[in-house]
């Protein structure tokens, strides 16, 4: 790991809490759109769980200024986020959250983009192949959120994430390659299918959602919908049947009892099942507070492995559109 | 309408209220599964817009218990809702939050249930095709919503709404009579489909979910998934084509541009949509301010007529099961 780059992101995150503890923050509002949102799935479920006096919500970035959160002001902080920074919808939310009095944090890839330029506050992310898991988009999100909760509230997690994330590559490396053979499986037996539920709870939920509407939906044009693992018996459930493909993921936090009571009743009525269970993986590294957040991060690092085999595996690339980037909207 | 079940619904409210006022409440949690949960988005969407000091959370009631929000307290009002009372995850979630010291407030059809027992305080609504819009779940939750706005933050809509919901009824069956012949179409054409998305935003994005999951999914074992209008053009439209079937909603609250939006790019994309735009409707005795939050009932009443339709057409009446009632799970 290149240690320049690793203080580079820590002194990214202590710039950007200076400015939180400027602030009496009093309530955090992830917003993003898309693959962005459901990186912060994660963060919100760390919110819920772990905060004592901020209140977190999640919006959508268009949602988010047309819902207009009554609590929106001074005493807010905005974290956005934006791959390339172009977002329009995330770079007006920016905006509009800066309008109202709010603290705006953005994490990007691209440091000179239209949503860097409007927020006070930015994080440059890594991304690709090469980039470590410390540097890259949801390690430096939860850098933040750790961050945020100490400053704010003396919230004793941040230096145990810290050190498990600087061990996040290894467990991502270990984990994919203990599953290599369960992608490979995988894209040579669903190539052919037309729709595929994804499904999880808790701090999973944002991982099943981001594989349902990013690569399945969006690069893949197969028909998906992520199914919370608790809803699952109130209605989605009578979908299920032995033609039916459903990638179910089972984390660490405290909600995995719904994802495993969700895979038992799938596997007595289902045949079509793609099971994900962080317990096969090893967090060498990573403390036992922050496990069940870590999670999320391995099973999605795994699940696009499984993307790239399918995308190989159906001659259809990841990168393949035929609305974005071609048509205007 | 009987004057009778009015003045019950409206004691029972006030009944509530009251004990709503002997605590400092500080934040509500909406806690329910499946179509009970979806009944409390657009209330969510209302704290959201509306409130100065509570903070509104919602979750499926197994999310609720697991998930362990760091905030609930003696502090907390939770707000439940199963029509049979019977749901065993909501009727744990009762006892959970209660344990927790939080008041519980539930919505029943059922007032000698296991959920009514576990609760504090109950309030039992009206169900089927006699009963008033006014006695009715939505309603009943409206005027709990509005009333524990004005009790705890002198909210001026409370009575606004209230007058507006006696003339509920009225505004849902002219609109169910004006889109009469849609529906009756809408069963005819699509009665062959495997796939029907949903999509809606703020306030009616929860109407969206329940028609994807209760009506679609669970009633007709058709597949489908509820798209947020602002996710839209963030994944999930790159599925849209001449085949795919959307349901598109368009309602009345700030976020309608964002439901225009994606209904204007599916017209250029899509041929199979089915709109139902709430400005088509007359709403007759619902005062301004409010319409937005009104729209999302009127569009799920008119939604209903739609789903009689479509079970006909495909003799798969909306009763029938697989497992739920059948199996254990």
């Amino acid at each position: 790991m290149t240690t320049e780059l690793v203080v580079d992101v820590k002194n990214q995150v202590k710039n950007a809490l200076s400015e939180v503890e400027k602030r009496n923050i009093e309530n955090v509002f992830f917003v993003a759109c898309g693959g962005s949102s459901a990186l912060m799935y994660p963060s919100k479920y760390v919110f819920d769980r772990e905060a004592k006096k901020l209140d977190a919500h999640l919006y959508s970035s268009n949602e988010f200024i047309h819902r207009n959160h009554a609590k929106l002001g001074t005493q807010s902080l905005v974290i956005l986020c934006s791959h390339s920074g172009n977002t329009p919808e995330t770079v007006e939310a920016a905006k509009f959250a800066k309008s109202n009095g709010a603290l705006t944090v953005s994490l990007t890839h691209e440091v000179e983009s239209p949503l860097a330029k409007a927020s006070e506050v930015v994080l440059k992310y890594e991304w690709g192949q090469e980039a470590n898991g410390f540097t890259t988009n949801y390690s430096v999100l939860y850098q933040l959120v750790f961050g945020v909760l100490k400053v704010a509230e003396n919230n004793v997690n941040f230096e145990k994430m810290e050190r498990s994330l600087e061990n996040l590559q290894e467990v991502y490396e270990k984990a994919a390659s203990l599953y290599h053979e369960k992608a490979v499986n995988f894209g040579q037996q669903y190539k052919d299918e037309k729709i595929i539920y994804t499904m999880a709870s808790g701090a999973n939920y944002g991982i099943a959602y981001s594989y349902a509407i990013c690569i399945l939906m969006e690069m893949q044009w197969i028909h998906s919908h992520a199914i919370h693992a608790g809803e699952y018996f109130h209605g989605p459930f009578e979908i299920i049947d032995e033609e039916t493909p459903f990638i179910i993921l089972l984390g660490l936090d405290e909600t995995r009892p719904l994802e495993e009571r969700a895979l038992a009743f799938s596997k007595r009525y289902g045949k079509k099942l793609v099971v994900l269970d962080a317990k096969d993986f090893e967090f060498s590294g990573i403390e036992e507070d922050v496990k069940g957040y870590i999670a999320p991060l391995v099973l999605n690092y795994v699940l696009r492995k499984y993307a790239d085999n399918l995308a190989e595996n159906r001659n259809h690339p990841l990168s393949k559109r035929r609305y974005m980037w071609k048509v205007d909207y």
